[in-house]
């Protein structure tokens, strides 16, 4: 059990990713999210050696982001990781992003990934090992709250 | 009145924007959808000339991205954009990507943009030409169908 999500990327905010605003462009929030994935398979043990032995990898299907506070140039910030929910080859999960040494945060964004067959190009059920790190990160994260961006629906009052 | 959404925005997709599988990562059909809301930005007068002249800019508050199909490196691809709602300071509008020549989507995305007083950092009434501009959007595509990934929520179901 554990009180928080997991730390799971931490970056420098590039000059390239900033806009004319001088601002961390939206995209680029979900490219630091995209990397804390990218950590996310590594400890699910999806990582280069996992996938190469699995022949499995993660997609995602669909993804919400929060744009909660503006981010500049060179700020250092880390993602922090949650385990929502799962199935057989679908994980819900939920990044948020901080200040590293704040607790204000940034933007939240949840995700549905897929785990798909690389050869089949197609959805396939977890590997047994990875299946087992599902299970024990879920269980470790059961207690952890849901954060409050979870389950929006994007849309202005009629 | 028009009875396609309008093209936004085309681009091919470079080596930098395509992950390990090879395929356009998911961040980046952000990025080509970011483009694309500087290019309505452009359409609305709210482009470099404009943002001076109002003081204003647009944030996006929230996205919510469907990714529908893989897309490879050197593809040509293109961003259909409508404005499915608007008030006196935020567009609700919709991104879809397809390729060049095509009409299967590869991915659409939902987004809120807020309209911001730059100087002030908070968010502003539209100046009187961008919210004619709107206005005249809104109009010419009022009799568009509503797109089918509008409105979701992430989830799995219990």
């Amino acid at each position: 059990m554990c009180n928080t999500p997991r730390t799971s990327y931490r970056t420098l905010i590039c000059a390239d990713w900033v806009d004319y605003n001088g601002h961390l462009r939206d995209a680029f929030y979900l490219l630091i999210f995209s990397h804390a994935t990218d950590a996310l398979m590594d400890i699910l043990g999806l990582d280069e050696a996992g996938r190469s032995r699995t022949g499995h990898t993660l997609f995602t299907l669909e993804c919400h982001i929060n744009f909660l506070a503006e981010v500049k140039e060179a700020e250092q910030v880390e993602v922090r990781t949650q385990l929502l929910a799962h199935d057989a080859k679908r994980l819900h999960i939920h990044h948020s992003l901080y200040r590293v040494g704040s607790d204000a945060c940034l933007a939240q964004s949840e995700q549905m990934l897929m785990n798909i067959d690389s050869a089949a190009g197609r959805a396939a059920l977890f590997d047994a090992q990875i299946a087992d790190r599902v299970a024990q990160l879920a269980a470790e994260q059961q207690d952890l709250p849901r954060p409050t961006c979870v389950g929006r629906v994007i849309g202005l009052r009629r």
